[in-house]
């Protein structure tokens, strides 16, 4: 195999490509060319504008992740990070301090709103800023293309006591980072989704790829919004390649992140089974022909089966790019 | 008198407002009251768009240097600055770095831009920004307005062998950070000026004065360009205040900055009598009543009186606040 696409969001996402690449190119995962290249396609629904910036957080953590740049201590952000626009955001008592933007962090910011302004699309943009963080290290081997160029937003439905309609919507961001999602999500709606257009490139890598991963991203948020851009699900179900999916869900948790709220909002069970049946088998109504779940969840193998998908119990703790290649080369197994 | 205006560029025009202050509240500066309110009009054509952002070094330095936060080592931009984002910016090898913006400051160029393009004018968002600067240690005793919410913008032209006219045309900025006012001025020209309207409040401050100032910054390109706001001028000339000025030349030489090379640019001599001259009385054609010259050029007294101009040579060196605040009570002086 020779070309693999990943649909990815931030974190779990980024960390699976990190080991996906690192046994790609050790030549530790069977089938695929040791010079095969990866695309990329990253959620772009938990953008953000603030502060007058455009924040692509998804984007930007694989980049910094593929890139070496990834603070992993914080999980997220720049490395040798400073804070002092934050410290004078806070001083100037402006609203949205509570994003804790870092000092290096504005400075992609502020390269991606300029480039953006000048009438750039994103998904140029973000190819010129992996010249600086994938280039060196991938050279053409890792492209990164952002699900679409149009402007998608998530938003979350809460309860609030203080609204007439005993309900607020909040950004995704504002969710995730100011509420962290501590409290229950009623409804997650995709401002913009339905006239949205895939990213030149998304469509072509999914429908000429070899093979088609959807890593343990979220499910509904990062995952779930690629699948909705409008002609991606049919891509996905069209496509030669087989798709492979990975489950962010562990023992009927989440590793990190919230995807237990956001699969509740969609009536979902926060099991490895459960988000299988979700996403579904093409020879069905769904998007993938093979599930990976871990090694707790293998008494959910024979429902997978049932419902006509590939499916295996191997450990998915992706502890290091070691451990995490093993998981994706279990992962393309499934279904070569 | 309760109500004193200053036309102020950054450096020289801060300095000496922190002196005045210092004096008026100190009660040093006769005839002035201790509770006396300062309104300065500064030069906002030395602005510029970088990386996105408005930034305004005059607005900025007289509201850092008024407010406690400017660095005094570095003579601009902010106390405990951090350099990140100019790291990360030169490794994205984006244009425009040599303007080096540390990270605090670009704190308040993304407060201002924000506000901007959320749509308030310049004028309101210098008073927001102020509420930080220069509400806590002023009170309403300080209003900093800048000269024209208009975009204004100064550039300078300069020789280039390598252009088929001969000649180049660089922003004020480019000439005085990037080529360090190294290589002749031969022209200044101020873009926008024609059609830009003074600020609300500009206007007023100068004719409802007890007393106009023209401190010792550039007057050509700080002074100068404020004074040809269209209706500065006129008010200035008209305004039943007094107006005094004092000498940015010093023994032939400018203190700080560039006077010379802008002097040179419109033909006026580098001296405290030219510049005394240049701005003429007001008796004539001018716009001063007194002109403020330092005791190494006292020889320039008995030209300036001839031509109509109520003259003094003081100590010019604006050494620290008491010695500044000396200066402007002998300015304040020669026109009471």
């Amino acid at each position: 195999m020779k070309q693999i696409t990943v649909l990815s969001g931030g974190h779990g996402g980024a960390r699976f490509l990190s080991g996906l690449i690192h046994g790609i190119r050790r030549g530790t995962v069977p089938g695929v060319d040791t010079d095969a290249q990866v695309t990329v396609i990253a959620n772009t629904a938990d953008d953000l504008w603030m502060h007058g910036l455009k924040i692509s957080p998804d984007l930007d953590t694989v980049m910094y992740t593929l890139g070496g740049g990834l603070d992993h201590e914080r999980g997220w952000g720049r490395t040798q990070e400073t804070w002092s626009i934050k410290e004078e955001l806070e001083t100037y008592q402006v609203p949205g301090v509570w994003f804790g933007l870092g000092d290096r962090d504005i400075a992609t910011h502020l390269v991606r709103t300029q480039m953006l302004e000048a009438g750039y699309p994103l998904s140029q943009v973000t190819e010129a800023l992996c010249r600086r963080w994938l280039r060196p290290a991938h050279g053409d081997g890792v492209r990164l293309i952002p699900m679409s160029d149009d402007r998608v937003e998530t938003h979350v439905v809460i309860a609030d006591d203080d609204e007439p309609s005993g309900r607020r919507t909040v950004h995704f961001q504002e969710y995730w980072v100011r509420l962290r999602a501590g409290v229950p999500a009623e409804m997650v709606l995709v401002v913009g989704m339905e006239q949205a257009q895939p990213a030149p490139g998304v469509i072509e890598a999914i429908t000429e790829a070899d093979l088609v991963i959807l890593p343990p991203s979220n499910p509904v948020v990062s995952v779930g919004t690629i699948l909705s851009v409008p002609g991606v699900r049919a891509a996905i179900r069209s496509t030669s390649a087989p798709v492979v999916g990975i489950s962010p869900i562990i023992g009927g948790h989440h590793v990190r992140g919230m995807a237990e709220q956001m699969l509740a909002s969609i009536g979902v069970a926060s099991t490895a089974e459960a988000v299988g049946l979700h996403y579904g088998a093409r020879s069905g109504v769904g998007v993938v022909d093979g599930w990976l779940v871990d090694e707790s969840d293998s008494a959910a193998l024979p429902a997978l089966e049932g419902a006509g998908l590939r499916a295996a119990a191997v450990p998915l703790w992706m502890r290091d790019e070691e451990t995490t290649s093993a998981i994706a080369a279990a992962a393309i197994a499934l279904v070569s």
